[in-house]
């Protein structure tokens, strides 16, 4: 079976040619139409299998994470998610995998308007990169350097349930079959906040998406917008589910070092926090306020019940 | 060493403020700003160890190929580069491996006034995917689609070198030192035909570059523009140094089926031939005619001083 013959067979049945695509899959490259007043958001990640993701993961929920965690990074910018390229690499051309993964993939992209504009399918190491598209007023963006002190900190949906799937997975934790179907749909199934990004625009000040632990992507908008944070632990979204299968100890390294979570974090004038609770109404998303932006070092000082504590948490990091 | 600290020591350094990024690497999305008038072009492709590359090519020729190559899918569209991310997958965080990869990389890029605006680096198998991003005006863009009966048929440089390096470091072909020094250099340093493809802007009808050798390749052209084709055998530009090395035979399959030039084919309406030829001259690249389109089926009627040959030639398929 030819390269071209799978991409054909997979993907380019379902191109779309509205969405401001001039010209799809099929040629050397794609043409896009980028709205008038609006800039380009691009981001690029790569799934590795082993790395990122399990070797035996079902391709169907792989197809739908690959694509979900994408568009999060849209999200926490506040673009409109518009254009997908992917390319997968497969050590066989497993008609079945293919179409189970492409089932995954399209759900979530159909569910967001993203039309696949083009990519590359390859022999060998199963891997996955892909590269999402949008577009954004450039002064309504959301960066991670705007935070400025006084600010209050935000996340959405809850923390750490994602990690405690993984932990499971690797130690075999005696956990209640319920808990654990309920966490490893966290985990293989998220939820890109793209709505709530989009709806931040001009509200939020700082933000992105959570992939690698609170504790450690929030020193990424702290060391952005040079500018340092306090966190009440109390506050922090952890859901009663998570809460009953492990200590608060372990609940706490879950929900700021474990990853995976694809929330939103973000930032905004204390003077706009009804309007950020009102979005989240309107939404039906939650958002937490778990902290305050303050002026000082990139540090994020730990609070229980306004008393600082001191935390060992760090984030993912490959190699 | 963690992955943030790969990215910044060996890219981000070396990103460019201008070139219309209005937001650079080290954010969720890089923020790109598209010349009014424009629509964005881009193209994305895998490299995979053992598949499109030898395990053991030096970083720097792979570095400066993977960029290359992608280019050229721009400048088959007669798009201006601007704009590549640049996701990397490899076993270990080898500094010097690393710093030899940017180092053919940033040739590439420099050269073509290309700035890198984002990516990912995963530890995995070594491969490499790149998403290159330009822009054209989308009337002046050159697809596949636009070729017409009576269109002369061309092909810049020469074909079969790169292929016949291949083929040597394979089966180890008694070639003479100098001449493998030679075909090892087109294969490993292709120069993607920007400045041709942006000045066939309006005058070249379809075009494409060729990867996988003419003949698989210039049936896309035939399929997309519903024509057919007949390609003079005595015009294909085969260089002195190839004809020295192999039979005539050898010589044919190797330039329609080889693969690896990373030259363009176009097509251009006869009365533009002059122009043609004088934008060749202007850019110091060669150009050659090598047939005709004509009404027909998308097939290739291959000409040996006029009369009808057979040939049985595949371009290159993966899986």
């Amino acid at each position: 079976m030819g390269e071209f013959d799978l991409i054909q067979r997979y993907f380019a049945d379902q191109i779309q040619s509205a969405n401001g695509v001039e010209l799809g899959i099929g040629d050397d490259c794609a043409l896009l139409n980028i709205p008038p007043g609006e800039c380009l958001a691009v981001s690029t990640d790569t799934l590795v299998s082993g790395v990122h993701f399990f070797p035996d993961v079902e391709p169907f929920s792989l197809g739908y994470k690959s694509l979900a965690v994408n568009l999060s990074d849209l999200a926490a910018m506040g673009a409109t998610p518009r254009w997908v390229s992917l390319a997968l690499t497969l050590p066989e051309a497993n008609e079945t995998w293919l179409a189970d993964f492409a089932k995954g993939f399209f759900t979530v992209a159909d569910k967001h308007g993203v039309s696949l504009i083009g990519g590359d399918t390859t022999k060998g190491p199963l891997s996955i990169t892909i590269s999402v598209k949008g577009t954004v007023p450039p002064s309504l963006a959301i960066r991670r350097s705007g935070a400025k002190p006084g600010d209050f900190i935000y996340v959405s949906g809850t923390l750490g349930e994602a990690a405690l799937a993984v932990q499971q997975r690797l130690h075999q934790l005696p956990l209640e079959q319920s808990s654990i179907q309920q966490f490893r749909k966290k985990l293989e199934f998220p939820t890109p906040r793209c709505e709530l990004g989009m709806a931040l625009r001009g509200i939020a000040t700082s933000g992105l998406d959570l992939s690698d632990g609170l504790s450690g992507d929030l020193k990424h908008i702290l060391k952005a917008s040079k500018v340092s944070a306090s966190v009440e632990l109390t506050n922090l979204p952890i859901s009663a589910e998570l809460k009953q299968q492990v200590t608060q100890s372990q609940a706490l390294q879950l929900a700021l070092g474990g990853g995976d979570d694809y929330e939103l974090c973000f930032t905004a004038n204390a003077a706009d926090h009804e309007k950020v609770m009102q979005i989240a109404q309107d939404l039906n998303i939650p958002v937490t306020q778990i902290g305050v932006i303050q002026q000082g070092e990139p540090q994020i000082h730990w609070l229980q019940q306004g008393k600082t504590v001191s935390l060992a948490i760090e984030g993912w990091e490959h190699f």
